[in-house]
């Protein structure tokens, strides 16, 4: 762990937003600095080209990114992206975790239950517009004018359509709002998917780390009125030849959230609350789904999800953490922090506009810390880790919500908002039993720890019982397993809700206004003052330092720069590509460095000097998964699956010397899919 | 959680040895402020007093206190401080965790198979032979006198009697060196225990919170040569009647450790590395033991140990580290610390001598992060949890320490400490293979986490097995389970230990260089420089402001002074006793709020109004458990088993007006023993 790295110059420009440096850069398609990267590069992508990969790339709604990469709407991710569809459509006799998958025709596609897939058509500034529905208000009033002010240009946007999403999306904390506009895609079909053991080879001890041997690739279809859809119009072709060290390379995907604009007390929170907490219920959280796989065949199939979930993000935040816990980079950035509020405190002007958003934003934080493990547990979800009782909550809330005009209900349950909560009420996805009891009732005992036993709401959750016992009766006694169930209580509003005997329903109903009350308080005194006072300091940013650098990432699409480049790590020099006969010496037939046998069987007839993973310089964070890599002719020559160690603390800053993305080469991609799972109709399609 | 505690007029008072405010203060017995208890409560202790109080209190060796309380050797102490021999002593036909036990007549007491009680029956200072002996060293070679010298000191005291233990005990972080001399007693028999569900009454929710009711007693007897021992001469008595609001009073006992003198690099230190890897280590192992135990009764029942001891740190630690994480602690601990710098820093003689300490330790805290991980996980055992994995390195080192003199012994193999270990190995406690090989493949999988799979430690020490793979041939292949097999190993000295083929022998025996070599790097360049800058930081402090504070706790004999108060907590007023009543109010019938049937059932015989548990301003802190709390007499009026969740921040500080020590009333002693459990032979000899 490279806890005492130290980016102070990359820190200090991105908090002061002056231009960034080198390669760094999440960067809109609407403010791409492309004159930086003809300077580094000699390319300078125009905006034909530009538009071309904006509308090449596609959003996996519930996380991940991908692309086109083919005319008839197949769409290249990664197979960690498709988890979720993989788990859903396995059975204990059919597991394609396990053994993959290969849709040999066209009819052999397997609808995913719940997958949403988002091309971003337009972007538009929609900033004066929110400033003024916003202009002068605090706290709850400030809360509700900007939920009702997105819900109102989201509608106008969309025009009610469906296959239309329309986002406001806040951008450098407030100081920008953009409106994007989607095409929403919910018909998505499994085509390929490797054995997990080949995409996820190494497990979690190679993961973020490199070298690598991963083969994390799955490829998605996208149907509309149950055909392929046409997406010969913006689609990114296969290259031809596999990228060399030090060429250009692009990621156009949806990085999820950065750090570097952050105060020192929003830092401070993250390191001292957030994330050592989330890090403390996650490393639970683990052991308890390590344990219960040994359990049996079927008990590990259920909980392999779930458990790659956790450690991902455990291993993720421990490396935030690390770079938080870094005391160059809190002390750098507490610097640049004091110079910008000398520079306002000397001049009365700003002061009297500026002078007090720093303490105001810690105020908040402040009171955030008295309502966190409420909000967390209660509203968040952390207190009821269950699939059955999300949909009890999203069915009863769905119908108090419905009745009221669309700016006044919860945001997840606005027109524009709610097509994504319907797809997975209605999904046929399965629920196992034993695996919601477990998740319950750890859920129970830990909101019961945060809250303690004298709680009234615990008590109204847990009565005289123990956690296990409450999670054995609400999940044996609920009937919402069954699709067919939620459809009618989705349809039946408010008298079927209410009519409703069922456990977790009633659960749901009964913890609603509390649930309720703490979100309020936090959308009133947390949200909307940190929304209001870090949208103030963006703007004071502006004012002294122009707008030349890009806004933290929000899980929006983002294009960034770079090049394949090595690093240093432990005084060496890794390389930056591995070959496929790496995979071979690295086997050693124990999980999780264990070689499927279809690879087995392959290795002969491999190219085992065939480029497999390499790392750019491209500046990427989590959500990036699945993004395309593009050369200079706005061709695929890799797919970014992850990134190393160093760069785990990229939230906070870029240091071009050691963060690192990780791709699967294309080269490679073509390879296996030819060579070890012949998938000819794939490679074919590919190559038109 | 109540994170925004500050206390820091006491924490700057602590920082600069200044005299030690209110109730505070872990006072050693030949350094008590008697004068200053008068002044607050009106009774000075005199020597006579004070050296009854300390002859009738005992150490439990391995972590815990307690005290003589019948002319017979009987013993008080916590139930949780004799959980580890009800767990030896049980089987699954005879479970007595969670049915108690009573010995009904001395014949029927049980050997417990490793405790070592510690009396302590002399003090003397042995500051200047120990700062003889390092004078003028550094590193290694610190290390090595230090080690040596604490060795001759302890051999000369002892005389080679193994009944007499002797320590060099390390105070006010090196600025005094005390000989503790104490008799040691290894024939220790179980009494009585109460059913676990009692002692341990509202388990982890309740843990560290107050109002309580727990009956966390037991009782032990102390045997000399097959017969009780007489410690007629100094015992305490039980008190006729409880305590009352307002009293003052007393504990004798042995708080583990305290930060309160440590540097803010020390402080920073623990926050950002120690306390939360040590959180999120154990989290996951609370994972794995709670989703064990429910494989079964048996998986219950042997693993509630390590589970009751993993919850118990972590909310512990929880605690620390919430104390830690609020700024205004460190803060002013920094001021303070910046304070006397500055006095340095002015006067030229001071600055030549100690102008660089604060740095020297930081330097050797930054070493020991690069080091930690290995140090941890290769020497401290965090990587090899298994008790026959213990077992074999003790065996293999022992062979080789055994022919050195011994003074350049490793110091858990000296003449002076090895009996502990010795009684360890020769143990007939038993050992489960199934917990075993949990354990071992979690901390081998962590091991492999902490170094990566690629680290010439960790192939040597999996080869091509998984975690799982490796731990279950360990475990089934070894013999080290039988203790005759150990005995016959240890008699056997090192070529029996090169003729073993037991793979856990094996296993110790390959990575004993690269442990060794670690902990050599840490007692080098961590441990030397850390003793030698933190000694002359207190000799420092002794020069500018006198001696008149206590040092550091450090599992050590100390006494607080106090007294019957409750305290605020969320804006009520908590009383200082609860009553016997108030437990049957509180339980539920599930876990952990079930009582056991022996109290149901006696509950119409119990006098419902008695205090049970009680609240008072002792200062003390973890291994005071199982301490007697004392009245002006000089007798029992309790039982100390636990502090508030307000004293979980008690190592960096004391807070009079929220910190408090929780006690079992001696009343309550006597009620249940007597109505509860019958238990008359007990009642009259603490009567007698």
């Amino acid at each position: 762990m490279h806890v005492s790295r130290t980016f102070p110059a990359a820190l200090i420009l991105a908090a002061a937003l002056a231009p960034a440096s080198a390669d760094e850069g999440m960067w809109t398609f609407n403010d791409f600095p492309a004159d930086r990267v003809e300077k580094a590069y000699g390319f300078k992508p125009d905006q034909r080209w530009l538009d071309h990969v904006r509308l090449s790339s596609l959003r996996l709604a519930r996380g991940c990114s991908g692309a086109f990469v083919s005319p008839q709407g197949l769409v290249q991710t990664n197979h960690h992206c498709a988890r979720a569809c993989i788990r859903q459509l396995s059975t204990p006799a059919r597991d394609l975790s396990a053994n993959g998958f290969y849709a040999r025709e066209l009819k052999d596609e397997l609808k995913c239950p719940d997958v949403e897939v988002n091309q971003l058509v337009d972007i538009s500034d929609v900033t004066e517009r929110m400033n003024k529905a916003t202009a002068g208000k605090e706290g709850a009033a400030f809360a509700e004018a900007k939920t009702a002010g997105q819900a109102a240009i989201a509608r106008e946007c969309s025009g009610g359509d469906d296959t239309v999403r329309c986002d406001v999306v806040t951008l450098y904390h407030g100081g920008i709002y953009n409106l994007y506009k989607y095409r929403r895609y919910q018909d998505v079909r499994l085509v390929f998917a490797p054995e997990e053991a080949i995409a996820f080879f190494g497990g979690d001890p190679d993961n973020f780390e490199f070298p690598r041997y991963d083969f994390d690739v799955s490829y998605l279809r996208v149907y509309r009125d149950g055909a392929p859809l046409d997406s010969s119009a913006n689609y990114l072709r296969y290259a031809a030849d596999d990228a060399k060290a030090g060429d250009v390379t692009f990621t156009s995907g949806h990085p999820g959230s950065t750090q570097r604009l952050d105060t020192v007390a929003s830092l401070e929170f993250r390191r001292d609350v957030t994330l050592p907490r989330s890090l403390f219920l996650l490393s639970e959280l683990r052991g308890i789904l390590t344990e219960f796989s040994t359990k049996g065949p079927e008990q590990t199939r259920i909980a392999r999800d779930p458990l790659f979930g956790s450690e991902n993000s455990l291993k993720a935040f421990k490396g935030q953490f690390a770079a938080l816990v870094d005391p160059a980079i809190i002390r750098s950035r507490a610097a640049a922090e004091q110079a910008v509020r000398a520079k306002v405190d000397a001049d009365p002007a700003l002061k009297a506009e500026y002078g007090a958003v720093w303490d105001s934003i810690r105020a908040a934080l402040d009171h955030y810390r008295t309502i966190r493990e409420r909000h967390v547990f209660v509203e968040d979800g952390a207190g009821f880790r269950s699939q059955l009782f999300g949909h009890a909550k999203n069915l009863v809330r769905y119908a108090a919500e419905a009745g009221k005009p669309d700016e006044a209900r919860l945001k997840e349950f606005t027109n524009a908002n709610f097509p994504i909560v319907r797809q997975s009420l209605l999904s046929n996805a399965p629920i196992y039993p034993e695996l919601e009891k477990l998740t319950l009732t750890f859920s129970l005992t830990k909101l019961r720890e945060a809250l303690g036993p004298d709680d009234p709401l615990v008590k109204k959750v847990l009565g005289p019982k123990s956690p296990t016992q409450r999670a054995a009766e609400l999940v044996d006694g609920s009937a919402l397993a069954n699709a067919d169930l939620r459809k009618r209580l989705l349809d039946g509003g408010q008298s079927a809700i209410a009519a409703s005997n069922d456990p977790m329903i009633a659960l749901a109903r009964a913890i609603d206004p509390d649930a309720r009350a703490v979100r309020k308080d936090n959308d009133d005194n947390v949200d909307a003052p940190m929304a209001k006072y870090s949208g103030q300091i963006a703007q004071l940013m502006f004012k002294l330092y122009g707008t030349s650098t890009y806004p933290d990432a929000t899980f929006t699409l983002r294009i960034s720069y770079g090049a394949v480049v090595g690093f240093q790590q432990g005084g060496k020099t890794i390389e930056p590509m591995t070959v496929i006969g790496g995979v071979f010496e690295r086997a050693t037939g124990a999980e999780p460095f264990n070689l499927p046998h279809s690879w087995i069987a392959a290795q002969s007839r491999l190219n085992l000097q065939q480029p497999f993973n390499m790392v750019t310089t491209n500046d990427i964070i989590g959500g990036n998964s699945g993004s395309p890599l593009v050369n200079k002719a706005g061709e695929v020559i890799g797919l970014i699956f992850d990134g190393n160690r160093q760069s785990l603390g990229g939230g906070l800053g870029y240091d071009g010397t050691a963060n690192r993305a990780i791709a699967v080469n294309v080269g490679a991609l073509r390879e296996a899919l030819s060579k070890v799972y012949r998938a000819e109709r794939i490679v074919d399609e590919l190559t038109k």
